[in-house]
C-alpha cells in the first residue's frame, strides 16, 4: 500500500518574527488560508488515506500539529532530536514497512506551497508507479522558472519510459552562473518530493549510507533514542540519492516553492496591480513590490518600494526584499530580548 | 505686569498615528521627555509666573491640558471654535488686560521644540522690553538654518536700539528660490513668538483689524460665544502685524522647530552616527537617516534609508521622510476605519 511520511520539522527563524521555534513556517498560513502542513496532507485525499500518514516532527511542535493535522496519534514519529532527513526518512520508511511489508512510501515537506493539487497528485502517482516497476528511488523534478542558487538541481541523463528518465547528476545550491546553465542544459530543481519502495529504499542505505544503517539493530529494538543517539546527520540527497545508482527522476509539471523567505510570498500569494502582497489590515499607496504581514494592526505603506514590513509577536520589521534571504545573518545581529520571541 | 499667552490649539493631523484629534502634537513629548506644552510653560520659569500664564485651546484638549500643565482653572480660555491666531491673541489679550490695566503679553505656541531655554527666556525679556520702550508689536525672528518654504520670514528694517529694528516687509511660505534670497539678504523666521502692550495691541487691532474688533462687544459684555461667532477667522499675521506701522522685531538667539511633521524629529531628537532617530524600544541595523518612533512593540530597521517608521496607537506607517510634508494628502488617501483612531 501507499504511505506519506511528511517531514514536518524546521527551526522557525526564516519568517521572523511571525515564525518562532514555536510556530515555523508550516504551521503558518504563508500560501493560503491554512498552514502549508494541513494542506500537504489535504492535498493527498484521492492519493493517500490518512491513516497512511506518517508525520516526522521535534518534540516541540507534535502537540500542535497533532491538532492541526488530525492524524492518528501513532502516525507521529518523535525525533528526539534534529538529525537532517536521511535518519527521519529511514526511519519513517522502516515504520510504514514494519506496519506494511509491501509499502510504497512518498517523502515530502510539511513547508511547500503547491500551484495545482491536482497536478501534484498526478506527479507523485506516476512518482510512486515508476519507483515500483523500475523498482528505482524516485525524485520529482521541478521545471525552474528561475536561476535559484538556494535549491539543489537534478540533470536528467537517459529515458526510462515516457514518464521517467534516469539521474546523470545531483547539483547542490549551485552559484547564479551555474544555476543559468542548468536551467538552460534542463535540470530540474530537486523538490523533496521523492517516492519508493520500502524495500528498495532500506537495501539502498543498507548499500550505502553507514551512516544510518548502522543504528539499525537500534530501531529493530525500538530504541527510538538510541537510534538517534547512533546514526550521523546526513540528508537524504547526499547519504543515500547521491551514492546510489537506482535512482530516476519525474517530472513534476504543477507550480512548486519552498516558501524559503519572505520574498516568496510574492510568488505563491495574489499581488495587487503594483506587485504587492497584503495579508492582513492595511493599505499600500503609491507603493510597488512591498510584501506586508499585519497579524493585527493595520499596516500603513506610502510611497515605498521593495520592502517587506512585517507586524507579528510583537515585533515589527522592515528591511528590502532582497535581504529576505540573509535572515540568520539579521537575527544573530539582533539582542536576544528582541529577537527572542516567548511563546 | 509680564502675562504668557500659550496658543495650545492643533488638529493633530501632522505626527499620525501618533497625533490624533484627542492628543495633537503639542500634547507628545516629540522633543524631550515632557510634551512640547509643558516644556513651554516650564521654560517660562523665572520670566512669568504660572498663574499669569493663559492657555488658549479649543474645548476637546482642555481636560487634558488642565492636567499636564497645572495651572489656575480660570487661566484656561476655552474656544467655542477654531478662529485662527487673530481672534485668539485678541480675545486672552484682552482678557490679561481685564485682570491687568499694565498687562504686558508674551504669545507663544505650545507646540515648540526650543533649544535654549535660558536664551529663549533672554530674548523673551528682550522682546517685552522693547514693546514698552517702543510702543510697538514686537516680533521674534529666528536666524534661518535652512531654506524652509513652510515659515513665513521677517525683513528687518532699521535700527531701534542695540537690540531691536522696523519690520520691512514679512514674507509668508516663500517659495524656493525665494526663501535662499530671504536667506542672503538677512531675513528671518517668523517664529510666532511676539510681544506687546495689552494696550498697543488692543489699539492696533482697533484700528487695523475690523474682523475681529468689531466683536469688542460681545467679549466686553462677557459673551464669549457670540464674540467667536462674530469674528472673522484670521492671522495675527495677516490680520495685525501685516497692517500696523508699529512693528519691531528682535531677533532670537536659540534654535527653534515647530515641529511640523515627522521629519522635524531629526533636528529636535538626539540621532546616532548614522543619522537615525529611535524613540522607543528597537534597533536601526545597517540603515541611515531614518525617524523611528515605536511606542510599545519593538522595530527592527535593517538595510533601509530615509524611511519614516511609526507604530503608534494601533497603527504602522511606513514611508520615505520627504512624504512626511505631504500627511495630509495621506490621511485623505487613507480609508476611515484606517485614518481615525478612536480615543
Amino acid at each position: 500500500m501507499r504511505w506519506a511520511v511528511l517531514l514536518a520539522g524546521g527551526s522557525g527563524t526564516r519568517f521572523w518574527p511571525l515564525s518562532t521555534p514555536q510556530t515555523p513556517k508550516q504551521l503558518l498560513p504563508l500560501s493560503g488560508a491554512g498552514s502549508t502542513a494541513e494542506e500537504a496532507v489535504e492535498r493527498l485525499t484521492g492519493l493517500i488515506p490518512r491513516e497512511r500518514v506518517l508525520v516526522v516532527a521535534g518534540d516541540g511542535l507534535a502537540p500542535r500539529l497533532r491538532k492541526l493535522l488530525k492524524l492518528p496519534a501513532e502516525n507521529f514519529l518523535i525525533e528526539p532530536r534534529a538529525a537532517s532527513t536521511g535518519p527521519a526518512l529511514f526511519w519513517a520508511t522502516w515504520e510504514a514497512r514494519r506496519r506494511d511489508p509491501d509499502a510504497e512510501v512518498l517523502s515530502l515537506h510539511a513547508d511547500w506551497a503547491v500551484g495545482d493539487a491536482a497536478a501534484f497528485r498526478r506527479t507523485a502517482d506516476a512518482a510512486l508507479a515508476t519507483a515500483r516497476t523500475h523498482d528505482r528511488l524516485v525524485t520529482v523534478g521541478i521545471v525552474p522558472s528561475r536561476p535559484e542558487t538556494g535549491y539543489g538541481y537534478i540533470v536528467p541523463g537517459a529515458p526510462l519510459d515516457a514518464t521517467a528518465r534516469t539521474v546523470a547528476r545531483f547539483s547542490e545550491k549551485p552559484d547564479a552562473a551555474t544555476a543559468l546553465d542548468l536551467m538552460a542544459a534542463g535540470a530540474l530543481w530537486n523538490s523533496g518530493l521523492f517516492a519508493w519502495t520500502a524495500q528498495r529504499f532500506l537495501a539502498e542505505v543498507a548499500r550505502h549510507t553507514p551512516e544510518v544503517a548502522s543504528a539499525l539493530p537500534q530501531l529493530e529494538s525500538g530504541d527510538v533514542e538510541g537510534y538517534f543517539r547512533a546514526v550521523t546527520p546526513i540528508s537524504i540527497d547526499v547519504g543515500v540519492l547521491e551514492r546510489s545508482g537506482a535512482v530516476a527522476v519525474v517530472t513534476g509539471s504543477f507550480a512548486w516553492d519552498d516558501v524559503g523567505t519572505w520574498q516568496a510570498l510574492a510568488r505563491v500569494r495574489p499581488k495587487d496591480p503594483s506587485g504587492n502582497v497584503l495579508v492582513g489590515p492595511g493599505i499600500v499607496l503609491d507603493s510597488h513590490d512591498c510584501i506586508v504581514w499585519a497579524d493585527h494592526d493595520p499596516i500603513v505603506l506610502c510611497g515605498v518600494q521593495d520592502l517587506v514590513v512585517v507586524h507579528a509577536n510583537g515585533r515589527i520589521l522592515v528591511m528590502p526584499t532582497q535581504r529576505a534571504a540573509a535572515m540568520k545573518q539579521l537575527l544573530d545581529a539582533l539582542p536576544p530580548e528582541i529577537r527572542d520571541i516567548k511563546p
